[in-house]
């Protein structure tokens, strides 16, 4: 198997450097494209084996170190017994939002065998299809960043409810969180049970609080995780979206690798996270957008400071966009690998 | 007159602390809301008797230091030729987006007595009406923002039209910000004219870009646009939401003040920025959902921070929310009075 990925995770630089891209199985492909044809996000995510071609599309297509298991971190939400629904371009919807006593007690703990097996058979094929070529990453959303979703019932610009529960509820906003890390850990468990060979955590969300307030609301929960996956032994990765002020708390997380928003220049990055980190990160997605020669002068920067770090996984700051054009992103990996070499 | 606010701005720390909110003529106060019933929003501006009311309210109802003209950013980009609605709830929608050189070639440059008469006019009736109890501050968008919502014809989670035409059509995207530039600048001479006595510069989205882009594409036309002011003797504010990555690099503005988003606290905010620069900010606009003694402290924390800097204006991270009870607006206001007196 192509093993640098996992060195990368452990800690170990490695040349070349390994390089996967978030939402790599997406709208951009046209492979992936000719299956939303024919059916909608929703069920491609309960449908193991079209979800598990779709993560090995880019591993083909574009030469990725590493696969990624097709799925949405609210999928263990709806098993919760939250509505879920998602509206072309306009993000998640969930209902009834969570907004007192009565609506946390409308929510259960899950069993992912039963409850979600789809994405433990999704893992189970996709380990055969892949057949040690590369790794395979599995996933959560972080406790704070599916609160906010259900609290909000979908994305929001102020997230005021969330926040609002915090300093108005703080004994509906604890147990709430609670319940979340708790069925984010057997979520996790069982999908490591079922083949994943490292996790990524998503907080898409804990940036829009203060360092303060993510210390006390956030970030624990995102421990507890990682602490309840502890002795598996299979890295994690943490990457908080928009998160360059909490930067120096984030590897309180006990995460192994932190991922990296574009926002925050690599360099400035490693040196408030310290250099025993090992980082994963952070070309801007809109960066697929520049001239080759561009492209290759911005790779090759982000590569040289992330030599200063423990180790380095080359990624985008966030998900590949719609927009781009797969023979970019395909370039974009070959000259991670190239320029790396 | 109440001198507070425009001492700080030039410099002076001043006891107490001035303080204002962004959004402080909005839909949180009743007030406001009684002359909304009655009248959308784009028409509300355009109506100076009534912009200048709104203006007032919370000068009466909160003991503000300063007044902030009621007008929309996107006000001087409908005078250039573009559709312009806001949608409840959705954000603006300017028409068509800006993304050909025939798009290009369909703005204007304005004149804003002709094209904009109703904020001047404005202008002067507030001044009337505020009859020097506390200065009165004019605003606009960045260049950068500007254009964004240009391109993009409203917002956008990516902006992905935007840097396209960044990294791909630089000969469209570089004579668009100059135009954007020119017209920021009569926009803001003219309120300056009708008697504004300061000015700020509302950066929205020029926090999507990394460092290093903020300093070749959005930076360089901000500065433009503080000279162009010079020699009016009106001091300057410059915010930048979310641009806690871009803080090193915002002095280089030219502006008087940095405002300061909530996310990057204010001792680190003002180590960043170096000890010689006044700062504006940066309560959580939730944090006014705290109890009355956990917002104490906060703002206590704020003001003791806030001290570090050359001088420190009082404000919220970003706008006051419309979840908000002015009861607790009007309390934080007080708070601020009290606790730096």
């Amino acid at each position: 198997m192509n093993e640098a990925f996992l060195k990368a995770c452990r800690g170990e630089a490695t040349r070349p450097v390994p390089v996967w891209l978030m939402r790599q199985a997406g709208r951009y492909l046209p492979a992936y494209q000719e299956i939303r044809e024919k059916i909608d996000f929703l069920t491609l995510c309960k449908t193991p084996e079209l979800a598990a071609e779709v993560s090995v599309q880019p591993v083909d297509i574009l030469g990725v170190d590493a696969a990624i298991l097709f799925s949405d971190i609210l999928i263990p939400v709806e098993a919760m017994g939250m509505g879920l629904d998602f509206y072309e371009g306009e993000g998640p919807a969930l209902t009834p939002p969570i907004r007192t006593e009565k609506d946390l007690k409308g929510l259960r703990s899950i069993d992912p065998a039963v409850d979600v097996p789809f994405v433990l058979e999704t893992v189970r094929i996709l380990k055969k299809e892949l057949s040690n070529r590369v790794p395979l990453i599995g996933f959560s959303g972080a406790p704070f960043t599916l609160a906010a979703y259900m609290i909000e019932g979908g994305t929001s610009r102020s997230f005021a409810n969330t926040k609002r529960m915090i300093f108005e509820s703080p004994s509906l906003f604890s147990p709430l969180m609670d319940l979340i890390t708790e069925v984010t850990i057997s979520y996790l468990r069982a999908q490591i049970e079922a083949g994943v060979q490292a996790i990524q955590i998503f907080d898409t969300w804990a940036g829009i609080l203060t360092k303060e307030d993510y210390s006390r609301y956030a970030l624990p929960y995102v421990s507890r995780v990682f602490k309840g996956l502890e002795g598996l032994g299979i890295p994690g990765i943490y990457f908080v979206y928009d998160g360059g002020h909490l930067l120096e708390s984030t590897p309180g997380s006990g995460a192994d690798v932190i991922g990296l928003d574009w926002r925050t220049d690599m360099e400035t990055a490693i040196s408030r996270l310290g250099p025993n980190v090992t980082v994963q990160g952070n070309l801007d997605p809109c960066d697929l957008f520049m001239p080759e020669d561009e492209l290759r002068a911005k790779v090759d920067s982000i590569l040289r400071q992330g030599q200063k770090a423990k180790a380095h996984i080359f990624n985008l700051g966030h998900g590949i966009l719609p927009e781009i054009s797969y023979e970019k992103a395909r370039l974009m990996v070959d000259l991670v690998h190239e320029l790396s070499a």
